[in-house]
Formats: C-alpha cells, structure tokens, sequence
C-alpha cells in the first residue's frame, strides 16, 4: 500500500484512539506546561466555567498526536510518503477533557493543493475532529501537512 | 494593577520567557506523545530536513504555554480578569527547535472584540512569535482568548 499525494483523495478519512486520559498524567503535564489552578486542583476548577479538574489544551493536543503517530505506525506506507506538518489553523478547544475521559478521532482529507515550486512535494489539509465517549466534540482543528508524490516511472 | 478589557488595547505587548531547551526533556515528551524517528533519534533526523535530532512542534507549543504562565503569576493582576482561550489559528511551525536552544516570545495584541451576547466578557486576539537564540522566528500563532470586562462603577 502506498500513501503518495497522488494516492489520496478528498473524503479520505483515517480515524485514530482510543485516548484514555489518566489523571495522574493530567497533573504532571499542567505542573510543567500549564499550572493554571483549574487543571491542577479539583477545588480551584469547580470555581471556573470548567466546573472540575479539566486536561491543559495543550495536553489534549499531544495526547491527539500521540493516538495519530501510533495510527499512522500501524499503517504499512503511510509514513513513508509524510514529509511532516506546516502549521494548524481553526485549532478550538470546544469542550472540556476530564481526567477519566475516552476520547477518539478522525481526520478528513479536505484539501489538495500541488506545489509549483517543489514539484517532489504536494500539500493535503485535514480536518481532525476529538470525540468524548457521550459524542461530544472537545477539539477540532485544520492541519496543513507536505506529502512526497509519487516518483515518475522509470522510463 | 488590573487588566480587564478596557485595560489593554491594541500594540500591548507582552514578553516572556527565557526557555531552555532540554535535550531529556525533548526526548522523554517525543517518547510519549510524538513518537517519530526525528524526535527520538539523531541519525534518524540526520535524514530529514531537520538536519538533526529537534523537538516535537507541540512540545514547542508546550514549552511556549509554561513560560506564558510563569510570566502571567508574576503579573499581579493579570490572571484575575483572564477567562482562558477559545482557539488558536496561524500556528506555523516555521523552524526547528534543537535541544541547547533557548527561546523567548512576544505577544503582540492585534484584535479586540466586545461580546455582545456576553456583556461580561470581551475578546482579545494576540499574535504570539517565538524566537531562538539566533533571534530565528521558530513558532508563531495567533490565539483567541476571552476577559472578563471591568466591572461597572457601584451607582
């Protein structure tokens, strides 16, 4: 199988998870990336529009690539042809992510747009879209990544 | 000090930081949470256009949240009338971050919005860059958060 920018097509549709998000983890990511009180203590969270302790955004980003990158390891010739990500837009965090929480995701080819200036490389954009175990969208986000395309027959 | 909505207008920068970039660090959060050949080993990213072994994108993300919040609890005032983040957009990983780089940010407010369903609250765009120590530009995004309004004169 090969996933060359050529091979994919509008509509295509990988989903990844589940993210089984742990409470201890939670902790330590906010203690060292985001010790705002709400994702470090259950009292402090219960004051806020989050109404318990709730998983920093930011965790809930690397917990989504982690569940992809194992996704895209499991897929004979997938990251063969991936040349790595340019940038994420639309990033919204719609809902919050509690410890105790299973989340699962999807991401939708929406985009192809081919490269004049490196003709070796096409440009795909995915909308990745994270479930909570009731449905509940938490996260939604638009990535622009580079995939080779693929090599010219020999002739 | 406070710094409501009305407080902060177009222009108002912020800085934060210094972050050190630890090799450790880099590669215990790429074991976890972005495990591709280029986090985790130096040979492998000799291969890429990485060049050598660099940290995840979001472990960028990461780092940049931490200094954030380190700056925001040394700002009396700040956090009392901040009401968190609704999304970002723009991120655009524009070079890498090597393990021994230091980093520091900027964010620019580039957008104000009054909530006219929210009275209470206003929004706030800011335009955060990231730089290295050879004042390269590494990450930049554009966030969306929301504050709390100053709250109206007793009559």
């Amino acid at each position: 199988m090969s996933y060359y920018w050529e091979d994919i097509d509008l509509g295509f549709t990988e989903t990844f998870g589940p993210i089984a998000v742990d409470r201890e983890e939670v902790l330590a990511f906010a203690r060292r990336y985001d010790p705002q009180p709400f994702h470090l203590d259950e009292q402090a969270a219960a004051q806020t529009h989050f109404g318990r302790l709730a998983a920093s955004g930011w965790h809930t980003c690397a917990m989504m690539m982690g569940a992809m990158v194992e996704h895209w390891q499991a897929t004979p010739g997938w990251q063969e042809s991936s040349l790595g990500a340019m940038g994420i837009d639309e990033l919204r965090w719609r809902h919050p992510v509690f410890p105790g929480d299973t989340l699962r995701g999807t991401s939708e080819l929406i985009e192809k747009i081919g490269s004049r200036s490196r003709p070796e490389m096409g440009i795909v954009k995915w909308r990745t879209r994270l479930l909570n175990q009731h449905d509940g969208e938490v996260l939604s986000l638009v990535s622009t990544v580079m995939r080779k395309r693929r090599p010219a027959a020999q002739g």
